[in-house]
């Protein structure tokens, strides 16, 4: 038997076998009836303890691989017939007419949104990503983050709840963690208790979750232009008519909102105040004050997506919205993901607590919970003080990062181009002097070795753009000051 | 200064110091500007090493508690203003009123849900879980996948992804676990590739999704009538109208299905096949063939909920209705939070590729993805051999349970009261010769130290019912017999 194994693998010795086994079994190498050999035999031959290959036969047998009878030989077994795959099979549905006509529009829109990444992709030298938001995972604080694995599995007791937090969780979220966010916002300035916190898969559940609560008969959303380009969607999905509101120089026009809510039935009102995506202005404290009064005096409740709260790196950033809201009007929509750990799908709603039941509704029926695990193992992460020390340490890194990024593009760019001058955050918005298709731009920035984001996408209502948007997200300052010197290149001579 | 710390606790040392400190800082026994001892006189005191105190000083000042210099001690700093909370802030929102009707109903069954526990619990002896469709966490085994875990965080390479599993996980799902899972499909006999399959946030979100693809205007959702309780309040927020199929004691019937379907649009048909929640009832190859030939013939999508496949431990079952879609009608939805794990939320959905397309189009704006680390680790769990193992284990538990469950419900029960006898899964369902309101069985079940799950929920339309739901997810043979036999004595005299 042909079965080779790697000492120096990380890989136990017994999955080793197994999988040998297994390998040489589909590919018809180990015919069914075949006898292996005895477990002493091949422990000899492999060099390995023999209850290493009892352990991989024993399992083997459970997985249907192996016959064994008392008295004979093990052999390998029959197995049930495999279904081929068969890829010419048509579907007799027409999923395009069975699809609800929202559900017909966010497809077209996925499409769209898929070849960007294809194209910046495909020709010239390996390309700078100036577009991704995925934090940098070089930065990752891995070796505390499987402490606290350690630590919630080792329960049940001080330490963490052992197995059941393999369990389902609470509906509205592990208590622990919601009562951590909670002090942290309080810290914030925000009064709220851990009943009116709500977890979610992220902060995008709980756009779909407030959008699915308001979304009443043809109500309206009133939002930033431009804003997060994956509410838009999202937004017309759940059935809201959208209300674009311009983005000033110091955040949404106030008086554009105003008109807009005297004149029609407006469900809620969506701003992101700090480091917006995609502009990465920062309102200051008078601005949200007016913010919160206009929506008060019209009790239209207020989604403030503070998606990247923790990313104050550059002087003083106002309070929240939230932290002034007295009469209970802000849905505060909150989220570890731009810090850390994406992949866990934590984020986080804070409001009246009147509205977190109403929501906590709809999530239990939507997917039950978010997973009871990652909750624990963030809870235990960030009570070990392991969530504020690897802020400091983000802040230091992209205090630098936005200074050099600032600097380049001063010295690089062309005077024909302006962009934002960001306070935290990720994100800055450059302006160009003529409109491109997004197909221009993406072959222009793939030529030149870089990836931008098309500003076509922030805006409801648009196709053409002057903007794009630029993200120090995953790139060091090296990468910025290589991708910022293509940037100048690539818009040397544009308009 | 008053610091405590514990050597035995499994909480590592310098944590015990960080919270202690903070805690003392917390409850004004160190107050701000007061010195805190050298590192070196603290570690003497509290006889750790020198380096554990270094490290709690330095996170705790990364956390803003403390001040240092150089040159001079290290100090307790003044903190920000923490809001307090207040909890007599009264919304200046109706949310009842800003809240779409869908959302206003489905939030009257989320609080209709809750009183069901609550009433259960009050009183009498401890009462025997015969409600909870929970699996037994006492049988998880965690050590694999701790191992698990392990093996993902020891990448990257042919182990695992490494850091890169905390990043956000492609729309569609983690490849090589969607690899797995079609290959599992195939070895049940169903045609399909990784291609064509979206891993959601358990079975829970996969009905969701699909109500959110096929709920066009006014269109209806054929279902068996008992169902799923949780997925009708669901098709009813999703705006899909009822049609409720009864269940005969072999399927759902299939000449009421024709009449509906014959008669109006209908978006789609859902049926649970196996084990059904909460009948119990598994039908045969013909129902199957049956129930597939008229959705073929009406060009009607079924929605073949399998979320008990993998518990089959009596004799034979028959073949998904998938493994006989040669015209891709079926879109199944799977899961593993029936065998193990629900706290991981890990379920999935295979179906046509056009199909699965438009729902990923739907998740991606929904929740972006389900979480990457969970499904790097599950991965990596069921690859290993863990998962058949595990369900090996699982049948030979359950196989008893049922047997011993069944044999003493035979030796128990009044005449006057009937059941269902399943050939796998967790669910009995039971017929009591009498009508009772939900508030009635809940005390009488407490009266005698049992919790059952009520039959009315399970009825698209209906108030009071005759039935119940056991279950023995959650409980081993001796409270199965302690569990029946306290059944017997409330049912004795009924009716």
């Amino acid at each position: 038997m042909l079965l080779k194994i790697d000492k120096q693998n990380a890989r136990p010795l017994y999955v080793q076998i197994i999988e040998g086994i297994k390998s040489l079994a589909d590919q018809g190498a180990l015919t069914p009836g075949s006898a292996l050999p005895s477990s002493r035999r091949l422990s000899g031959k492999l060099g390995v303890d023999r209850s290493t290959v009892c352990r991989a036969y024993e399992e083997l047998q459970a997985q249907g691989y192996l016959d064994s009878r008392p008295g004979s030989y093990t052999r390998i077994r029959k197995r049930g017939r495999e279904a081929a795959y068969d890829p010419s099979r048509k579907s007799a549905i027409n999923w395009e007419a069975a699809s609800s006509s929202e559900a017909r529009r966010i497809s077209e829109t996925f499409a769209q949104f898929l070849p960007e990444k294809a194209v910046s992709a495909q020709t010239g030298p390996q390309p700078v990503d100036l577009a991704s938001l995925d934090p940098d995972t070089r930065l990752f604080p891995v070796k505390e983050l499987m402490r606290g694995i350690r630590q919630v599995m080792a329960g049940p007791g001080a330490q963490g709840p052992g197995p059941a937090s393999l369990n389902y969780a609470p509906y509205q979220g592990y208590p622990p963690l919601r009562e951590y966010i909670s002090q942290r916002m309080r810290l914030h300035g925000v009064s709220v208790s851990a009943e009116e916190i709500l977890i979610t898969n992220g902060a995008q559940q709980a756009i779909d979750l407030v959008s699915r609560l308001l979304a009443s008969g043809g109500a309206a959303v009133a939002l930033e232009s431009p804003t997060y380009s994956i509410a838009i969607p999202l937004f017309r999905f759940c059935g809201l008519r959208l209300r674009a509101v311009p983005m000033a120089a110091r955040g949404m026009n106030l008086e554009v909102l105003e008109r807009i809510l005297a004149r029609e039935k407006v469900g809620f009102v969506y701003s992101v105040p700090n480091f917006q995506n995609p502009t990465g202005i920062t309102t200051d404290h008078d601005h949200r004050e007016k913010l919160l009064a206009l929506c008060l005096a019209h009790k239209v409740p207020l989604v403030e997506d503070g998606f990247e709260e923790d990313m104050k790196y550059f002087g003083k950033v106002a309070l929240p919205v939230k932290s002034m809201d007295e009469r209970n009007v802000v849905i505060y929509i909150g989220t570890f993901s731009k810090a850390l750990f994406p992949g866990l799908r934590i984020g986080w709603m804070a409001a009246d607590r009147e509205c977190i039941r109403r929501l906590t509704a709809i999530k239990r029926f939507a997917d039950l919970s978010t997973g009871h695990f990652v909750q624990c193992v963030m809870n235990d992460f960030c009570r070990a003080g392991a969530y504020d020390l690897h802020l400091r340490r983000l802040h230091k890194v992209y205090r630098k990062r936005m200074a050099v990024c600032l600097k380049t593009m001063d010295k690089t760019l062309p005077k024909t181009v302006s962009w934002t001058k960001p306070v935290g955050g990720y994100t800055l918005w450059v302006k160009m002097p003529v409109r491109m298709t997004e197909q221009d731009m993406s072959r222009l920035m793939a030529r030149h070795g870089l990836s931008v984001s098309y500003g076509g996408y922030y805006f409801p209502n648009s196709r053409g753009s002057q903007f794009f948007r630029l993200s120090i997200a995953k790139v060091d300052e090296d990468e910025i000051r290589e991708g910022v010197a293509r940037l100048g290149k690539a818009l040397d001579g544009i308009g």
